[in-house]
Parts: C-alpha cells; sequence; structure tokens
C-alpha cells in the first residue's frame, strides 16, 4: 500500500515587528511541534508585513498549496490591525460584525470602554465561524482551511488548543534523537548512507558545542514507530562502532 | 523630492528542524535589527524544508523581488546540507569546489579527519565569493544579491559581520518606544489618526501584560529623526491627555 498524501500547513506570521527584530516570534515551534503531534506536517511558513496586498497574495497562494493555513498576529483593535479585513478581501466576501463577537466583547468591557476601535474585533469575513479566545475574550476566526489566531503566544496557544479536534491530521508524525560526543562531520558519510537505507525516516544532524567540546544531535522523523525504531537501532550501532560515546536525548 | 525606493531584503531559513519546532529559529530577529541598523529593511522571511525543488523556487522568487537574500542553514557535511547545491541550481551554473575554501578546510582538520563530507563544504557554486567563518572555517558564501550563510547562530553572526560593509543599504531605520500603562484599545482611536497625519512613520502597537496590568507599548519606525520626534512628542501628548501613564522604552 502506498503511504498516504501527508497533511500539510503552512503558517503565516502577520507583524511589522517580527521582521524588524523588534519581536521574537515563538508561534511556529508551538505550532510545529503541536501539528506535528496530530500528524500534520508544516511545510512552509513565512512572515509577511502587515500590508494588504501582500497578506491578500499570500494567503491566496499558501491555502491553495497546502490542507491547512494558520495566521497569527493583526487582529487586535489598532489601525495596524488589518488582518481580517484583508482575509475577507482574499476569500472575496464582506466583512461583517459577527453577533456573538459583539455579545462577547459588549460582555466582557465595562460600557465607558467600549468603543469603535474594540468593536472592529467583532469583524470578521462573511461565512467565517469563530475561534475562542478564553484570555481575552475577542476571538479568532475560521474561513475555510484557514484559522486565523492572535499573534501574543498565550492567546494562540489558547485558541489553538480550542480548535486542534476540527483538524484532521494523518498518524502522529514522532521522533527519536540521539546525542553523538563527535563532529557531525566525523558521521556523516554512514548517516548519509543509513538514510537511503530509510527514506521513509527522515534523519537530521544538527551540530553544537557544549563545554568546548563538539557533539551532534541526531533526529530521526517519521509515522512508522516500527521503522524509526529499526532506524535507530543501526544508527547507534554506527555511532558505536566509531568508537564515539553517545546517549537518548528526551526532547522532540 | 520622494523619498528613495526602500532598499529591502528576504531572509530565508532554511530547515526542516525550525518548521517541525525542534529548533528555535533566532536568526531572523539578529538579521532584521543589524538590517535595519544599515538600511534595509525585512520585507519578508521564509522558513522552508531542506527540499530542492522548494529551495530552488523559492529563491528565485525572492532574489528577483528583492535587493537581498540572506539564507541561513543547509551548509553543513551531512546528506541534508543541500542548499549550496540547490543554490548553484537556481542560478543554473555547476557546483564547483573551491580552492580556497578546500586549503581552508585541509588547514582546519587533522589529516585523518579529513574525508568526502567535510571536503563537500568546499564546494559553492560557479562565480561564488566566499564568506568568512571565523568560528569553524566551512565558509559561506555570496552568488548575485545571494548571501549564503550558516544556521547556526553563533557563526551566522560571525559571517553577518564579515560582509556587511558588502551591502548598500539607504538611511539607517530607527525606532522609538513608548510604554503606555493602558490596555491597547484605550488608545487605538487616537493612535490610528496619528498615523495618518506621520504616514512616513510607521506606527505599532504590541499589548503586553505584567503583574497581571495590562500594557502597551507604542513603537515607531523610519527613517527622519526630525519627523519620528514630532511624532513622539505628539503621542505624548495624547497619552498624558488621556490621563495614562507613560514612560520610554530603552529597546528598539
Amino acid at each position: 500500500m502506498a503511504p498516504a498524501k501527508p497533511v500539510t500547513a503552512c503558517i503565516l506570521i502577520i507583524g511589522n515587528e517580527v521582521l524588524s527584530g523588534r519581536t521574537q516570534d515563538v508561534n511556529l515551534k508551538y505550532l510545529g511541534q503541536n501539528l506535528n503531534a496530530i500528524g500534520i506536517r508544516v511545510a512552509e511558513a513565512r512572515i509577511i508585513a502587515d500590508d494588504e496586498a501582500t497578506i491578500i497574495s499570500t494567503l491566496n497562494q499558501c491555502r491553495a498549496a497546502h490542507d491547512y493555513v494558520f495566521t497569527t498576529g493583526g487582529i487586535g483593535p489598532t489601525h495596524d490591525d488589518i488582518t481580517s479585513a484583508s482575509v475577507a478581501k482574499a476569500f472575496g466576501v464582506e466583512l461583517v460584525r459577527h453577533p456573538d463577537a459583539l455579545a462577547l466583547l459588549m460582555r466582557h468591557y465595562r460600557p465607558d470602554d467600549v468603543n469603535e476601535a474594540r468593536l472592529k474585533m467583532a469583524d470578521v469575513p462573511a461565512g467565517a465561524s469563530l475561534i475562542t479566545n478564553p484570555v481575552s475574550s475577542a476571538p479568532g476566526f475560521r474561513m475555510g482551511n484557514v484559522f486565523v489566531m492572535a499573534g501574543v503566544p498565550e492567546i494562540m496557544r489558547a485558541m489553538f488548543d480550542g480548535i486542534k479536534h476540527q483538524l484532521a491530521g494523518g498518524p502522529p508524525i514522532e521522533s527519536k534523537s540521539l546525542i553523538a560526543r563527535a563532529p557531525e562531520g566525523a558521521l556523516a558519510l554512514p548517516l548519509g548512507e543509513l538514510q537511503k537505507q530509510y527514506p521513509d525516516v527522515d534523519m537530521g544532524s544538527y551540530p553544537f558545542q557544549r563545554l568546548g567540546q563538539p557533539g551532534v544531535s541526531l533526529v530521526l522523523r517519521g509515522t512508522d514507530e516500527g521503522r524509526m525504531g529499526e532506524a535507530m537501532e543501526k544508527l547507534k550501532a554506527i555511532v558505536r562502532g566509531l568508537g564515539i560515546e553517545s546517549e537518548d536525548e528526551d526532547r522532540s
């Protein structure tokens, strides 16, 4: 049986502040790990400016190319929060004030604090369904295969946890890693040979220095636990055969 | 006089490990800040897999669309290090062993440690010039408007510091920021009005919570110090007028 086509996602990080280096993005790492856990591979990520034409064209490319698109950023109350309006234009629909979103905001703010900038956070593309924001009320939304979430990491995580049951992935993408106490160049050739024997297991090699000594983290990723276990045993035998010390690494 | 067209760059982060969430990228933040300082705006960043066809097509799009492209990752000795070969294909030239790069590697390794995997790090597209790696010898390279650098942050930074004198930017992109002790929704409308008065100053609003209290970092970015100073004075007057406490923020 041929393996099923992998389910893929694109992450779209929207915000000038990430491109200028003001803000360190941490959402991609969270989404990468949590999508892998439900069998969705992040095939690409793009970081783009708060610019309507750019958001529209990038979103339309990415939603056609991937099963899912997850956006972060640009759904707050200020003038530079243009994600919702841009997504509506990308889908060719009106931006409408969602009654449930409006009700959520009216409950969240004291009457004196309600203003038009805040109510803008109830505007979503016509036909969108809301994504709950348990942190600060203003919701995200889903439109087709596009999930529009906040950029603030705490809110993005809470939103993602609320929608992940809607996602249809393949088998979980597992990883196993081994730390070898050697520079990666010492292992590169046999690792490349092993990769050829296991084309269904993705093998990565990530060098580091610790206390002045070179090391390398060898990471196997795939969906078939049996094949991954087999490949890891062979990898350990290779490392042992070269007289290199190693240990299992307990991170993904 | 119409302002000069801004000089733009695309950052291409190449590596499955960033997409899977195994590795937190920190190179974009460094490059964003250091390019802004020499008047180059990072207009987009893409994170892509170690996949030849993807690298070729993405690189060819980005080098046509921007003044500069900076890539990180995929220039080590292992089978998944395919950036150099892919860049050669993108430019339609041969991959050749560079004599100076070969000499660097032969000096760096003990004779017993030289192997074909390591020598692969001397292969660059025909016509490329080398980028010095003061950390671990294996060089990066420049090909046209594309700068190919290592993914390990310490090495990437050293490489960038070595090539930045080759870059022709515009006036430095400065930023000024103000912390206001209020939720951003309280300031959104007057901030939007101020943005309309200063279309040449990019205004961003980044909310946060500190000790349970809402705050917002208001960031002005631009190249004209006089206009930025004027806009900041008006912003402070707006915040003061609303009875909101504020303080200068000493970060970019």
